[in-house]
């Protein structure tokens, strides 16, 4: 069975390793990148190269910066008194997007999860923990993903942090736009849960 | 809002260029970069560029090939009497995989289509007429996809190379494994003008 030129199936093998890409997919971003003009893909690799030696993580919060703080750290108008905790940065930009939230933030890098051997050792709690007893902080706000691994993440930082100072968490409840019959259970327990007053 | 940091939106755009990847799988992408050991990304960044700099056409049948013929036009074991024409690399792989096919290829490169301004001279069927014209060929196998334009260009090869060969175009009809009430009309119509006796 006849395959493609070496180099053609060399690239590609490494587009398939790329998170949801699979062999298909993988073989059209080659072939793109073949009909490409010699500059672009210059450029293209130069990017990848830079984004690996330029871009690392604040030494404040833990988001990805290219300097030594990040952009929201640097930011005086931000308010340092209010820390929101996330898992990732592509979490922190979800939340950004809405332009709701106006302190600093927190990326742990991930949730506590035994099942994955991920223990809070790996993830920047210890680093939370010095960052609130060495500042004047108001308030914690855990906005961790609503599940098993975000409600034991939220619950260890909770009994951590909460000797210092107050420890809130996000609403968990129906989205904005859903049908109630379309709804699953727990998300509905948590819904009734969490009632408000109006 | 907050965005990512230079480096790391640049390469997120340049992932954003690729065919059928979105501002989300973009991000997606440029993120799982950015977790790579240095090594990796090195080595994909070459394999970049070598794709680009070794990867060109066959001087005979226009498929990909990293020396001057192809793998398939230099196996001595492929019967060189039957010319298989296909629009693209990708559908020579596809009937390769069938296992099939043991004559050789010939790559147009496209399709003619007028909506897109794709005239005959833009294909490489000058270069097909030129071969058949030369060598002693016993059939054309047209296999280009069953669509307006697909049609345009098998009537087209057709009526240039009929003078010197036998011109054959493969079957078109219900696919293996399909329910005769969800086939289309279209597809329908081709199967019964394509009815064989059994």
């Amino acid at each position: 069975m006849a395959t493609f030129t070496k180099p053609l199936a060399k690239l590609i093998e490494h587009f398939e390793r790329f998170p949801g890409i699979g062999p298909r997919t993988a073989q059209r971003l080659a072939l793109f990148i073949l009909k490409q003009p010699e500059k672009n893909i210059k450029d293209f690799s130069e990017a990848l190269l830079d984004a690996h030696y330029n871009v690392g993580h604040c030494k404040t919060c833990f988001n990805l910066t290219s300097g030594d703080l990040c952009d929201i750290c640097k930011n005086p108008e931000r308010n340092k008194k209010i820390i929101c905790v996330v898992a990732d940065t592509k979490d922190l930009l979800a939340l950004e997007r809405a332009r709701e939230f106006k302190g600093i933030y927190h990326v742990t890098g991930g949730l506590i999860s035994p099942m994955d051997s991920i223990g809070p050792e790996l993830l920047e709690i210890r680093s939370l923990v010095e960052r609130v007893s060495k500042s004047d902080v108001d308030e914690i706000i855990l906005a961790l993903t609503p599940s098993v691994e975000g409600d034991t993440t939220s619950l260890y930082i909770g009994k951590l942090l909460s000797p210092f100072t107050k420890v809130t968490r996000i609403a968990y409840g129906l989205p904005m736009g859903s049908e109630l019959e379309y709804v699953d259970e727990i998300t509905l327990t948590r819904a009734l849960e969490g009632r408000t007053s109006i």
